[in-house]
């Protein structure tokens, strides 16, 4: 027992140092040392060298050499240019002269840009003073959550208002680690994980929401932990501590009810489950090596830090803690005129859902919302050059703040990259019907903009891609490590008849449990310009009349604009199709046609849950596929600004049945991407990328195929390679 | 009338060099001079030099030289190979002893290998003598249809059937070509398209395929003709001469009747139309040249001309005139065992339905099934190196006959090659959660197997992409040129209310008329042997009981074993979701699941025209998205045999209500791929790439990730490169 009473003391003192840097937190105000800008170990322990700009990892193999960035001296030079480490500072150091912050315990769980008004954005051009600075911030202070805006520019916070909602902000990593931790300082547990066999040093432990079951997750911030067993792999996740739950006090660190079930469940093995390189046996290549090559670099540049322009396209990209990528101001080169016009005034992952299927103890909780809830952005790990990303891709930082304000780097957060997989822009050949000597064929180069959040087990690949004809594809891979349930069964033919494993049997002992996954986007699209409608056009089978034709029927397309949201609620139909337009009544081509986009669905999946159960009324946002609502600030998160613990009373559902005009408005479509994963035993130890996508496609927006004129690849274009010398 | 007088000439002296030729085609024999045998001059105007083999434009990038495929001495080593040339000749030497040829006209509409009986193939090695050689013929000798089969090795016709089916077989490139040219000598048509004001030399006419709508398409094969000017453009496609349409009988080459409607539609002006690149103004070259390089070579051998081994996969590969691509003896190497193992048997496009949306006379017949009645592999024409596929692709020739037996190449036919798209085989990053420096990514790299059908106006990609994870992708690409017609109108202002223009108004005075496309691969799936099983397992919400679990519902997997056919005719259902697997009942795993594979869809459409329609009644095979059936070797088109003109009672649907048991028995899994297509301007003149697919994906096939232990890239790996000096 030696060994939990120094676990207890340790725990102790941190907190006690806990407190003492809260209460003492305006004493740690900024100073201009880079060393002490860049060195977050003054609290955040997570916040290691692993968080530090490594200029060494970024684009090594760029023929060109990137450029440098220097944090320390970024400054903003677009309105929706993301907080730099200067400001980030700034406004903690502004935030440490008001009050509250001065009296109380604090933490801070977002604090990123307040976006300019949008107006104001649209009108700013690259030459004019930049849009004043304002920062938001979300704090709790006291126990109480405040949603403040504080402006650079007078060094005030000119909004501060508690919040009335249900639920509480994004966790910070500060709480989720600490969490991890804090079942150690309570003997009931330690002495559970010893019975079980499992040496405290090999515990690993995760911090899972609890979402909302009624009374008893109000009133205070709540998580449960589960532990894993590290001993003989990296791979802990295939290492359940089966049915041991404990749900604590995120505040007080405090154990608030341990659930020690399953203890016959025996701790799978951990032969066969480290995923690394360094440790699998029988190594295998199956390829030779293979690159996409740019002889003279990349097509595209990124300005000032953020400002993506490539082939006919332009946008503003920044990482954001909660969404992980925004694209902002995207922007499409018209053919004939030459302009850059409209496309979409932002768009990201506003919210994820992802509820498993299992209805026992240790498992009904688990409907993550992983952007709300852990932060998209803040799990969006630095990726891996040469793998997660081509050579010759551009990498981006993320500057965030941690729960003390301080900022951090997530370096290589994103990457930017043009792909060619040998796919075809447009072909045509003439045929041996017509014998004509004709072969035009334009290979397809697109633009890709990744992220990968690891958010524990899982890891979410989101990519923006962007091609030439106009269209905007937005993909999501699904890669990482299952959640998976320990069980006593070692093969099927042990499981009785008709008993539910609640998922399918990986190895022995391993239940791969069944769950779904949502990802839902916020599409601000303005096509030309803010005013837009929504039109549903409709394929309708239509019945000829008797010696109309000698056909009985066909299929003819009804255009219905949407009138209000209610409209707008769509749940696709196979049998009754539709395609789906976001179009400017204004602006028409030549011809006549409204201009638009139209959103085109690959595959999905659809939630059907019961409505009323709980999870799917904090997630009542997936209830459709497609939303389209009013623009409004407030409006941009599907589950509600808080979704910790929510209830479901500020979903993107609920602001949708206010049913208010969208004809001709300032619209915002939302589109929700579905998977079910019923896990098969290729899942484990870890599992190939699944991905679907889902595009933004132009439709009728310009006048005629917008890459019409450009060239075929010819050989003298092409690079000459050889292997390298230590290949 | 001068020149109709010389047309009329040249066409009666075509004629009756065809009837020459076609009475004294025994006389034609083979010779063995390499000249003779590759010049199809003699009789196939169509098959001009474009088809003679050109080793120039095979795989001119390639590090290593390509081996030359030298198609005169060929000889098959495989049980599955196509037919060599010389084979072709011997089977047309063989029919021209048989006395139905000798003493009647005919025409050859098919003339490929037999394939011998699977359970001979499945077990034949390399090594083994190559099992004896057939030929399946089909040829309409006076008037009838018989389908006969030759065995080379005696000599002899040793089957010889009539057809009592209704429809015929594919047209020959004879039939589509003469009937183009046909009207020419009717001076009605003449004397209406010279009034339009059209020049006789401007013409170009395509041959549409009638469909069955009644009597009047029984007992004589009909073509339609339909054409367009020429003039100032290649894309005469733009430029309908609308409303005039001339029924054929493709057998007289007789005019049958003229539809002379739409005088008073103006054809679509010429400018904007041309997509050639030494035709389009304004030339716009977006992005720097790019390219997938592979420094020490591609991964992948070609052996015999059609075995190809890559990564962990092994497959015969053939083209044939009417599937296009025929992907046979899938295999995937256990990356436990070292074993390869069955996947699939045989898969290929086996049919096609597209009907177009418009009821009037000279569009309503538009219904197109572009295998059985045009012959997708006939139509798929030689790739373009560099821009149809990247560096390093491999290319295939296809080997077939014209109508009168004789053999010709089509070069370049299908192309294979490695594509990376710097896309991500799995990862996993440790989180900031758990703080573990852990960055594990593979790259993930595919082989693709892809061709290009232009029938007439559209291109049609296929690709069969295999990945190392044990996926199979299929994927179609839709490019090419829409199918237009002329309207008087130049803007939508001028439409009248609530008129139907049956499509999208594209330029002035054309109109993308709406239509879909559908295609059905017939997946011969043999998972670890023949005798299969399909199962659906069925997600379905459980409700929990009160008291149960703070959850209300959670999704439940329910396996069902379908007994028969019927128990397999799926139509998808968003809100009833289910996963379907192809298992080997007989094969478990380590842990007891049984093995299998799933198909998983991704974006698709369902026909919604009324069953009773007639094109609907012969595309009855789209009625479902999946069918499974008893492997049945006449059951291979799924439109039938004979699909021109056929009254859909040799379908898919038809053989499946046949409702014969499925269950562990040697079954052909169907699936259908659909789009809607409402065109858009930005299908003008030439539509970009619209691409869609589905996945054959292992589940529970491998004991657990089959790409667990396969590098990550290392930059010593990767090329070096330089900018050629010509660029």
């Amino acid at each position: 027992m030696e060994g939990r009473t120094v676990l207890k003391f340790f725990f102790l003192l941190l907190g006690l140092l806990v407190v003492l840097f809260f209460t003492h937190s305006p004493d740690h105000t900024p100073t201009n040392k880079a060393t002490e800008f860049l060195d977050c170990s003054n609290y955040s322990s997570w916040c290691t060298f692993k968080n530090r700009f490594q200029p060494k990892t970024n684009n090594l193999n760029s023929p060109k050499k990137p450029k440098f960035i220097n944090h320390n001296t970024q400054v903003p030079t677009h309105p929706l240019d993301p907080l730099t480490i200067q400001e980030i500072y700034k406004t903690r150091s502004i935030l440490s002269s008001y009050p509250p912050f001065k009296s109380s315990p604090f933490t801070v769980h977002t604090l990123v840009l307040e976006e300019p008004e949008k107006p104001l954005v649209v009108k700013w051009k690259k030459g004019d003073p930049l849009l004043p600075r304002q920062v938001s911030v979300i704090a709790i202070i006291n126990g109480k959550s405040h949603v403040l805006i504080v402006d650079l520019g007078s060094g005030q916070v000119i909004r501060d208002v508690v919040s009335s909602l249900n639920g509480y902000p994004v966790m910070t990593i500060e709480d989720m680690n600490s969490a991890t931790r804090a079942p150690l300082a309570d003997a009931n547990f330690n002495r559970t994980i010893i019975a079980r066999g499992i040496k405290l040093s090999d515990l690993a432990c995760l911090p899972i929401s609890t979402g909302w079951f009624g009374k008893k997750e109000e009133n205070r911030r709540l998580i449960k932990v589960q532990c894993y067993s590290l001993q003989g792999t990296a791979n802990f996740y295939m290492r359940p501590i089966e049915g041991l739950t404990v749900l604590l006090d995120m505040d007080t660190k405090k154990v608030v009810e341990i659930s020690d079930q399953g203890r016959n469940i025996p701790i799978p093995k951990a032969e066969n489950t480290d995923y690394r390189y360094s440790k699998v046996l029988n190594k295998v290549k199956l390829i030779n090596p293979i690159s996409i090559e740019q002889p003279k670099g990349p097509s595209f540049v990124v300005e000032d830090g953020h400002l993506v322009k490539w082939a006919n396209w332009e946008f503003h990209l920044k990482p954001d803690p909660r969404a992980g990528v925004i694209v902002s101001r995207a922007m499409v080169r018209d053919p004939d005129t030459g302009n850059l016009r409209n496309v979409m005034y932002k768009g990201m992952t506003s919210e994820l859902f992802v509820p498993y299927m299992d209805p026992t103890d240790a498992w009904y909780f688990k409907t993550y919302m992983d952007a709300g809830e852990y932060g998209f952005g803040l799990q969006a790990m630095p990726l891996d050059p040469l793998n997660d990303c081509p050579r010759n891709a551009h990498y981006m930082d993320g500057v965030f703040a941690a729960a003390d304000g301080v900022p951090f780097v997530r370096s290589n957060m994103i990457c930017v990259f043009e792909s060619y997989a040998g796919d075809i822009g447009w072909r045509h050949a003439e045929s041996p019907i017509t014998g004509m000597e004709i072969r035009e064929v334009r290979p397809k180069v697109t633009l890709v903009v990744r992220m990968a959040a690891s958010v524990a087990n899982y890891d979410y690949i989101v990519d923006w891609e962007f091609q030439t004809d106009g269209l905007i594809r937005i993909k999501v891979g699904l890669s990482g490590i299952l959640m998976v349930k320990g069980t006593s069964y070692e093969n099927m033919n042990q499981v009785p008849n008709g008993q539910n494993l609640y998922g399918t049997l990986l190895s022995e002992n391993v239940v791969g449990v069944i769950h779904d996954h949502y990802v839902t986007f916020y599409l601000d699209m303005d096509v030309d310009g803010s005013n837009n409608s929504f039109v549903k056009v409709n394929l309708v089978r239509e019945e000829t009349s008797p010696g109309e034709s000698p056909r009985r029927s066909y299929l003819k397309a009804n255009r219905h604009v949407a009138k209000t949201e209610k409209d707008a609620q769509i749940k696709f139909k196979l049998y009754d199709p539709s395609e789906f337009h976001v179009i400017n009544p204004s602006k028409l081509t030549r011809v006549g046609n409204p201009v638009g986009y139209k959103i085109v669905a690959a595959g999905t999946a659809a939630s059907i849950l019961d409505p009323q159960d709980p999870p799917q009324m904090r997630g009542a946002f997936t209830n459709n596929q497609v939303w389209v609502t009013p623009y409004n600030r407030s409006e941009q998160w599907a589950g509600g600004l808080f979704v910790y613990q929510s209830h479901g009373e500020d979903t993107l559902a609920v602001w949708s049945e206010k049913n208010r005009p969208i004809e001709n408005k300032d619209i915002v479509l939302w589109y929700t991407l579905g998977f079910h994963h019923v896990p098969c035993q290729e899942d484990f130890p870890i599992m190939p990328t699944v991905s679907s996508s889902f595009d933004l496609k132009p439709v009728n927006f310009f006048e005629s195929n917008p890459i019409l004129r450009t060239p075929p690849n010819v050989e003298e274009d092409l690079p000459i390679c050889r292997a390298a010398a230590s290949a």
